[in-house]
């Protein structure tokens, strides 16, 4: 590691490994422009190196490309006065530096302890004195090694292949036992050999727009690979609610599910193909979805979830043999769905809430999942509380012009200039941009915001001496990269119709844990912890987050970040039994509360729709200019 | 009822309800020459009424037609000198009677108490303040109610109807639980309204030979409707052997599978058309069968049952959704096999041993079953040794030129002449002959073997004055029915290779048994029961099988007919788990004893070659002449 220093500003930071230098800026708060995502298009992003030494891309002239450049020893590089923040910007108290990413929370790490394990077993041959069938020959083994006292329940179709199984090497076979009833394990499958090294699980995602899948080793618990996609449902209605509307029509259930399990399937094709796995090693699938997209997946029934008093027809589901849903997975494999609270807080908020570990603490916790729905949950080990927003898609990219997922080629996190509006933007990758992800598109709400460029209402002022703020085609934009270094060879801009989504959705989930805390009696200044989940990108700037409205402003400290929580939880479930005991216990111990017909938080709904809110004492910390 | 006397020979009985007077005149040992089965063609069976009231048929000179004659008082009729047998026939001892019938004896009957249950539920509505999902309100109502502490285990395939079934008849819905592991019931499937009267059941007996199925009520226990047929893999080999050869080929297991499967099928329509009752009304099946039978059924490899040391893949299996193996009943629907004892004892054996009720009695019991294997089992409520004969399927009808099934127009009783060598013979339904069953082919050998047409080799006495035994196309041979008088326009006849067939046949099962006793210590005295189980027809003369060496030689009151045992099992199994549970418990404490490889069997079955056997003493109640 070597220490980076930026000068004029002479501020000092650790480089990370394989960080450039203008990531290494981003992160110190170090303003250089840079319009092109770190592509290495724009060559704006010129530094000059006075001591140390780097590699990477120089200009002619000496001057470094800051997106090219990597340290090699400890380094003192200089902004040139075109990038330089006036100096009045770094006096600011630290709290409002131009970069505060969350911290990282990793959840409970579970044992591997899986539903399904498999025990070798090694036979007695059969002769004229133990003529025993080749089923009993297994369950009598069963009984003898640790298993005694334990029932197994046999699947019938593992009779098919188990006498060419048991002579297939020797009478040495794997057998795949899954938990069932207390003291019943159930028989899945039987393979010649030693096959215990290969036990493999998929975990799924399944969100309302995005789709993500792990391949896991059951034997370590560790990642193989992972892959995602949009929710290709998304072609028949963006949210919810128009899913189950199609899902009315003739025949309309039936392709919602088919698309959803093509899906599936092409995800774990994916996810074996890059780890170099073969499918026929997977023992077990589990799949964390919010409770429409789980009936969706089923081919459960959505009508009576669509209308008043919105009844699932199920929220606790029974293992399901995969391939009898169409999944592309031996007859073996059962699918998990984790267990679901009510029809709008499903279950990938109970596995994302096992999968951050707020059952296992008595800190009071504030649990934001920041998909479509934007639902929370308050509480610690003792109790919970969970309500959904409907905040809408727009942190997922939904609604915003260039907005799009968190993958490579995303702007992940902007910056702007407080005198010349010029940006310093970093893309996901550093690859040329293809559009803005949630964490770029609250960047850039807050960026605006705070260099002047936009009013408290999110309008953009017609009077600025830049030509990066101008009328669109739909109206007011901001030009955040230009056509010549995007990947789609138009301009990408953040327009005043995306503002307007945004201050919806932060205002929406706001109101929501404010109404929330209220009704448990309590408030803002009582949450002990705030975690952050969703499909955002590997920066999410909190003092921006604040700085808009979405996130309440309270210590810094208390915040932390877990990615896609539903997706640990997926990975948990399939990992250990006990994460799925617990997703089950907390869907059955979580209060719901329906926000909808509240008015509580419909006022403060329409207090939260300003910039950071109506009441300016709630944001403390937050002054602009 | 009235009482019938027959003269010259003074004999009286009281006839039962619907029998004529030829049936009354077998039934009590007199001779009446009936040539063509009882089916009023052959008009040689006179009586001339002496005293009473007959109604049916008379010929114009006043005598009646025994076979359609009925008495409506007491009678007295004269069987004219051309059919009355010489009276010495007559002063043989009470046990030499011409027909003694064998009591047929009913098996336990079984208290309704099925593996599947059906429970109505009267639900309260959802609301605001009860929103709880479709199936977890199904769930807490089991829990209200008798099932307080037993685990509802979920088919995942009932939440597709569940919504549309719990809305349709305001919110009553009947709930089908089957039973699993104790404590566990498992809820297979959800009905609108209250259906808890439709509740039937399919049970099955799968014969290497024949298949016979019953609709079955389960709240009363009663047969609704019953059907039988041929196995159809009779065309792809006779016995068990054969069939395992034929699974062998490619595609052959399969060929073989749907072969039964597409025969279950067409007996499940008929039983239920006859009924009057829809397939959908069936809540369980149930499956006796022998254990080649039941791996061909399910599609399991029979490769290492064929061979030494001869391994099953199961002898106790799981219950299997009939749907899944291409049985046309609803997806709720599990077929139940019963439990076998090993590769050559199978379910059928089981269930009739259970069926009959042995495993409830001290008495020490012989249980033959006169298959195509002709399996036994020695024992009582505490122990059960078994054994199979390779009996061959003469009993059945196979390997005899004219053999058939007992079914309509089956000869299933004769008795011949001592002097003219003429037959009196009946046929099932009293219709046209189509062939001789089994009952009948017994029946043909002792008379003739009594009349002294033959000789105790098996051959036919070359010297008799009767047209009746002549050289036939494929050697010596009894015309049973002349061309004129059957169904098939072409003689009937019973020819000495036949015989032959049918000596082995008889030798095999009394070796079978006497080596079954010998190796527990036993011998023939020992008996206390013998239940005859098999295809027989109403008719299987005692004295007759006796006669021949095929049943032992002791008190005739121990004997009793079972009929179809292992389908009374399989009824049995449908209607009661605790039947279910005997058969396992059966199928597990039987001890197994291979005849095939056993000395003393091959010494007794050489020995049995002979009418009725070597060891006269073993048979001293026969006399020939």
């Amino acid at each position: 590691m070597s220490k980076v220093t930026f000068l004029p500003s002479n501020i000092s930071v650790e480089s990370l490994p394989e960080e450039n230098i203008l990531r290494t800026a981003m992160r110190a708060g170090v303003h250089i422009n840079a319009s092109c995502g770190g592509a290495g298009v724009c060559n704006k992003c010129r530094v000059v190196l006075e001591k140390g030494g780097l590699k990477g891309e120089a200009f002619a002239d000496g001057a470094w490309k800051a997106c090219s450049a990597y340290p090699v020893t400890d380094v003192e590089v200089r902004v040139p006065v075109e990038s330089e923040m006036d100096r009045r910007v770094l006096s600011r108290p630290l709290a409002r530096r131009a970069a505060s990413w969350i911290e990282t929370r990793q959840g409970p790490s579970f044992k591997p302890h899986p539903m399904v394990i498999k025990e070798v077993l090694n036979l007695p041959r059969p002769g004229v004195e133990d003529g025993i069938s080749d089923l009993g020959r297994l369950q009598r083994e069963f009984s003898n090694s640790a298993f005694h006292g334990v029932m197994v329940d046999v699947d019938s179709r593992v009779l098919f292949d188990l006498p060419g199984a048991m002579r297939a090497r020797d009478w040495v076979v794997t057998a795949s036992l899954m938990d069932s009833i207390p003291n019943v394990r159930r028989l899945i499958r039987v393979e010649p050999g030693d096959e215990s090294a290969r036990h493999l699980a998929a975990a799924f995602d399944i969100g309302t727009t995005t789709v993500s899948g792990q391949l896991l080793d059951l034997l370590t618990g560790d990642v193989l690979s992972e892959a995602s996609n949009y929710n290709p449902q998304v072609s028949y209605g963006e949210d919810v609610i128009s899913r189950m509307e199609f899902a009315r029509k003739k025949e309309g259930l039936d392709i919602l599910q088919k698309k959803i399990v093509q899906c599936l399937n092409d995800l774990i094709d994916e996810i074996c193909s890059s780890a170099g796995r073969s499918k026929d090693s997977i023992s077990i699938m589990t799949v964390a979805a919010n409770t429409v997209m789980t009936h969706l997946l089923l081919g459960l029934d959505t009508k009576y979830l669509r209308s008043h008093p919105y009844v699932p027809v199920a929220t606790h589901f029974p293992p399901v043999r995969a391939s009898e849903i169409g999944v592309s997975l031996p007859a073996h494999v059962r699918m998990f769905p984790s267990s679901c609270v009510a029809s709008y807080v499903g279950g990938d908020i109970t596995a994302g809430v096992v999968g951050v570990g707020i059952n296992h603490h008595p800190e009071l916790t504030l649990f934001i999942d920041i998909g479509t729905n934007g639902e929370i949950v308050l509480g610690n080990q003792d109790w919970m509380a969970c309500a959904a927003c409907s905040a809408g898609p727009a942190f997922e990219g939904g609604g915003i012009m260039h907005g799009m997922r968190a993958t490579t080629g995303a702007v992940e996190v902007a910056h702007i200039h407080p005198e010349t509006f010029e940006p310093m933007v970093l893309t996901i990758g550093g690859k040329k941009a293809k559009g803005i992800c949630g964490s770029g598109i609250i960047s850039l709400l807050a960026g605006l915001f705070m260099a002047g460029a936009i009013d408290q209402q999110g309008r953009f002022r017609r009077d600025l001496k830049t030509e990066r703020i101008r009328p669109g085609k739909e109206g007011w934009e901001y030009v955040v990269i230009d056509e010549e270094a995007t990947a789609t060879g138009k301009d990408i801009v953040f327009t005043e119709a995306d503002i307007e989504n945004l201050i919806r959705a932060k205002g929406a989930m706001f109101a929501g844990y404010l109404t929330l805390l209220e009704s448990v009696g309590m408030g803002l200044e009582d949450l002990e912890r705030v975690i952050l989940a969703g499909n955002f990108g590997s920066y999410l700037d909190l003092e921006q987050a604040v700085t808009i409205g979405f996130l309440p402003d309270i210590p810094r400290e208390r915040f932390f970040f877990a990615g896609n929580s539903s997706l640990l939880g997926a990975r948990a479930m399939a990992v250990s039994k006990d994460a799925m005991k617990e997703i089950d216990a907390c869907a059955k111990m979580m209060t719901h509360f329906d926000l909808s017909g509240n008015p509580r938080f419909m006022e403060h709904y329409v207090s939260s729709l300003f910039l950071p809110h109506t009441d300016a004492g709630l944001f403390p910390s937050v002054r602009v200019g």
